[in-house]
């Protein structure tokens, strides 16, 4: 297995007015994409990777210029990977209103002439979809071997199958949830919180005031944080291990686990955009297909024509493996094709990300099955 | 059933000094409390009722100038209820550091003429007994018939076993743990930092600046709440409903949970002191009695001789039942007497506050019991 090496992100400027969700339409825009291995004569053989809430176009290899700057993926896709790049053609795409590349709240409002800020309108996963279905045209693929995903980037390969099921033949969810909970839109709002009410928020416009509300970007990414490990994992790594032998009575840092959240806060507060933020865990919050079908998944996935691979993780709290098995169950009812796994593995939602041989490997048998059905 | 009717706070000063566990000492200081009920002639019924973060010394009843002010505790202590003050002289006391009476930060330290604020040493669960015990000597209770707490107020319980084993002759402990896990100083610590890096906060000296970091308190709040309810309770009462019938597209309210979160938030914020929120959940984090036994709690607990009821709700996952169940092996692996029960109630952590009818028969018949002792 090797990586994909150097990759080098590319840009498309559409013109068409996308018609979003919220009922603004956006002028123009431009979405940001890496691909990975070749697109076959037959244009048959595209994966398109959807991404999550702090993730970007940005799956594998790295950079000339950023060596150290691997893609958020690289352990699932590259040559001999379970997305294998000698086989598929994978398409990573940075999603509308992200801080990466793709336009989004710190570019320029045509509109106005100024900067969008918190006037950047709340997208959601369909009109993510939507705009990637855009691409997918651009790219000339009209149909997808795959859309993938994981957490949110899962939501958006479900969407897929609902909105597009003639344009891709797989949906692979990996750690996700067909709506958010009571207690995860809890948290997503106490995260908005933290952010909105830093001085330094100025009403989404800090762009123009020269700050950033770091305080309450790390406030939120703390929080996230500690909903991403499993409660045993955390217990596992950090326990109560302490950073000297005793305790210091005051309010610096007597634990390990304090000292990795800060610097985990620390580090997101000093590269991630707030309205960004904002914006995708409101995407999070929104995401609920069943909601037109007074909230019968069945029938909200009735006319996928997809096949389905669903995965989920015991330690997940976030998006607990009953989460996907509401998925699974809605598909069964509609005769749908699914494989579904449930890995019993110590992480938490963040072991969709990570290196575990079973999944990993499952993985891998489901897109040798996908690759055969191309020759 | 009826209450205690109306309560008058009292206070003592104390002025022997008092050693802290940091080392430093406080020259004087005040508690505040309440009693309920009559103390017996051998001063055998007395039943000291420990508090938890966000309550009082103000357990059972009312206030004649505040008939809406009423007890935290108030459907477990009164005439008739589980702890019956007509057979318990019952005594709730504030704990140092708190901000509803007893010396706390924003009181004059002694030593400077100025406000304590972020200079009040931080007190431990071991000093809040310490300062709990002289009180019960000014009242001259030798021995209580019972020390009770949930949560952190099951921890003071806990550590009155340890500390003055000769000094109570039942433990109560609901709801609580014998030490907080990764998880949960997590919570704490982002919780501190909200409120440490809200700009009001002035390194805890807001008073002076006639500010409240009232921003950080309400994201503490807002995270605290979500840990002390149930996932399924969330579910339950707030599901994802809405405000309005369709999403608003904005950062306001779109979800009933939001709304309620926000709102705790900024009740909480109105009346609480930043200062008592930091020291209050360090004690909470530094509470680990087997830590000076190798972490072995069997032995930390060897030298106790009360009899203990031990109480854990099944869905509260902030201080789950397996965190019970470390305490009762520990008493049990002593040949204690232990008496423990998982009561199977959805409403989380918050369960030890709430009716729920197994939960209160079973702390009445464990108080009848103990009064059948008295006789």
């Amino acid at each position: 297995m090797s990586s994909v090496g150097i990759v080098a992100p590319q840009t498309h400027c559409f013109t068409a007015p996308l018609v979003l969700q919220c009922g603004a339409s956006m002028a123009d825009y431009t979405l940001m994409y890496e691909t990975y291995g070749q697109l076959n004569a037959d244009k048959s053989n595209a994966v398109l990777v959807c991404h999550a809430l702090n993730a970007s176009h940005h799956v594998a290899g790295v950079y000339a210029d950023q060596p150290d700057n691997i893609g958020w993926w690289d352990n699932m896709v590259g040559p001999g990977k379970p997305l294998d790049t000698t086989q598929f053609f994978v398409i990573g795409v940075n999603n509308l209103g992200s801080c990466f590349g793709s336009t989004g709240p710190m570019h320029i409002n045509p509109s106005t002439g100024k900067l969008y800020g918190a006037d950047f309108p709340v997208v959601t996963v369909e009109d993510w979809v939507n705009a990637q279905a855009r691409l997918a045209d651009v790219l000339g693929i009209t149909q997808f071997a795959a859309v993938m995903g994981g957490s949110l980037g899962g939501m958006q390969a479900l969407a897929w199958s609902m909105m597009y099921p003639e344009r891709l033949r797989h949906c692979v969810v990996v750690a996700s949830t067909p709506k958010l909970s009571a207690q995860n839109i809890a948290f997503n709002d106490v995260a908005r919180q933290a952010i909105i009410t830093d001085p330094d928020f100025h009403g989404g416009d800090f762009y123009a005031h020269n700050v950033v509300p770091k305080r309450g970007l790390r406030v939120a990414r703390m929080i996230g944080h500690i909903t991403y490990l499993s409660n045993d994992d955390m217990a596992e790594k950090f326990g109560r291990d302490m950073r000297s032998n005793d305790y210091q009575f005051g309010y610096g840092v007597d634990f390990e686990i304090e000292s990795y959240l800060r610097y985990q806060g620390d580090k997101f507060s000093a590269y991630f955009d707030a309205n960004t933020y904002l914006l995708i865990t409101k995407a999070l919050d929104y995401f609920d297909p069943a909601r037109h079908y007074g909230g019968d998944l069945t029938q909200a996935l009735a006319n996928t024509r997809a096949q389905f691979l669903v995965v989920s993780f015991t330690t997940d709290w976030r998006f607990s493996p009953e989460r996907s098995h509401e998925i699974v169950h809605a598909l069964v009812s509609n005769q749908r094709r699914v494989t579904y796994a449930e890995i019993d593995a110590p992480h938490g939602h963040d072991a969709f990300l990570l290196e575990d041989a079973r999944y990993l490997n499952l993985v891998r048998a489901y897109f040798e099955r996908i690759a055969k059905e191309l020759r």
